[in-house]
């Protein structure tokens, strides 16, 4: 039985205050909920068609309550436009930041990221290069926000994020020699540089891109040339997501190519 | 005067039927409208505060009719949520299609995109990386939605896109010896294959990929591999716009390595 509590519930993990208060985030939608299940997240609260949970069965081990519901019900709680036959509340997981983990592999640094679809977006590019790590500024977006969870299709459950002071950050990693990278337009031309395979890459707020506070400490400063500087016509900046791509890319590149899959 | 019927002509705008009957499509915000006034596309309707009207004076040759209104009146017409000071009916502009034109460079094919964000970052990377004309199946969304022509960022003002059948299309490629791509699973690895500077490029629907139609068509099937494949670890797929980021780039990137910024 569906209570108006746990609708309300629901509902209100929407804002992140109320998600800093309960401790959880919700999930939605049949095929990232069957992930959470098969990760080690814990889930609350699962609110299910029985179409859907009778295909789990009892191999439901990391869920609190199951609650069967009809479709409308569904409907009732869901925050999407097209709910499907599940949606999960789970518990937002503690990471403990040790700079030491960070310092073998590409860590995404984000700095002040505003969009919720960009954040699930870079989230995902992390994901599928490989990159375990997110440092975000304390005012980017917040990875649980729903939108972010839903954009993310999955990656938050592998990819870890840490909202820490990132000048603190760059300035241990200049200490301890690790590369810092930044992608401006004064910057060289990424194509032609030799990338490292570990170093900190921070990518700039969709507007104002990366602040001076951190430019200034900033290594290597790099740059996506434009096709059409060479073509001689003007044309407009990338996307944050969009150069994330092609920076996480690049810098993957070397081992990538000789990459043969399946 | 803003009239009530002018207000319904605009919100109008954000369905396709309309906007094929009037042959307008709508652009808000000072940036975009400032690069259409720039540009030789034609206005039929400039709603716009004085402030903003003041700063362009005399040089709106291009434009039919000019309504200075109050800021709360830009609210009541606009489709934003956070309206700014100007917003345009211009006339969508009728692109003559001919293969020929499009034989001497790339081409990137769109099969079924349905996300109007997906579609205006697509135009935007295609704008990015200098590729001038984009061929996309009928069934795709429309350009000329008022989400695309936000999300593509003035890129609808130099990017040409053609809705034609794509199996015609990629079947005149092919007995004219154009190269033809798509990227599909089971596909090469992009990072070690040579690319040619002219040829189409297929992506393929958010959900289904590219249709089995198109796929016996297509010589040359690409693969972006996942790194987490050589550690180990199965992740997501990418999104189709961030996908045509790292593809795009990969075929521009032997121009772009020599490329020297500003």
């Amino acid at each position: 039985m569906l209570s108006k509590n746990k609708i309300k519930l629901i509902k209100s993990l929407s804002q992140k205050k109320y998600r800093l208060i309960e401790k959880l985030f919700l999930a939605e939608g049949n095929k990232l909920v069957t992930e959470i299940l098969n990760s080690d997240f814990k889930v609350e609260l699962l609110l299910s068609t029985t179409d859907f949970s009778d295909s789990f069965g009892s191999t439901l081990t990391n869920v609190k309550e199951v609650i069967s519901v009809m479709p409308d019900d569904i409907k009732k709680a869901s925050l999407l436009k097209t709910p499907q036959q599940v949606l999960a509340l789970c518990e937002i997981p503690r990471n403990n930041f040790s700079f030491d983990n960070l310092s073998d592999d590409l860590v995404l640094c984000l700095d002040n990221i505003q969009d919720p679809g960009n954040m699930g977006t870079i989230l995902r590019i992390a994901d599928w290069f490989g990159i375990h790590n997110i440092c975000t500024s304390k005012n980017s977006v917040d990875v649980y926000n729903p939108k972010v969870i839903q954009a993310s299709m999955g990656a938050i459950l592998r990819v870890k994020v840490f909202y820490l002071d990132l000048e603190e950050l760059i300035k241990k990693a200049n200490r301890a020699k690790l590369p810092t990278f930044g992608a401006f337009l004064s910057g060289k031309n990424i194509y032609s540089e030799k990338l490292p395979e570990k170093g900190l890459i921070v990518l700039g707020n969709e507007g104002q891109g990366i602040s001076t506070g951190l430019e200034s400490l900033i290594q290597n400063k790099i740059h996506i040339p434009e096709y059409n500087v060479i073509a001689g016509r003007g044309s407009e900046s990338l996307n944050v997501s969009v150069a994330t791509s092609i920076i996480c890319s690049e810098f993957r590149r070397e081992k990538l190519i000789t990459a043969i899959q399946n």
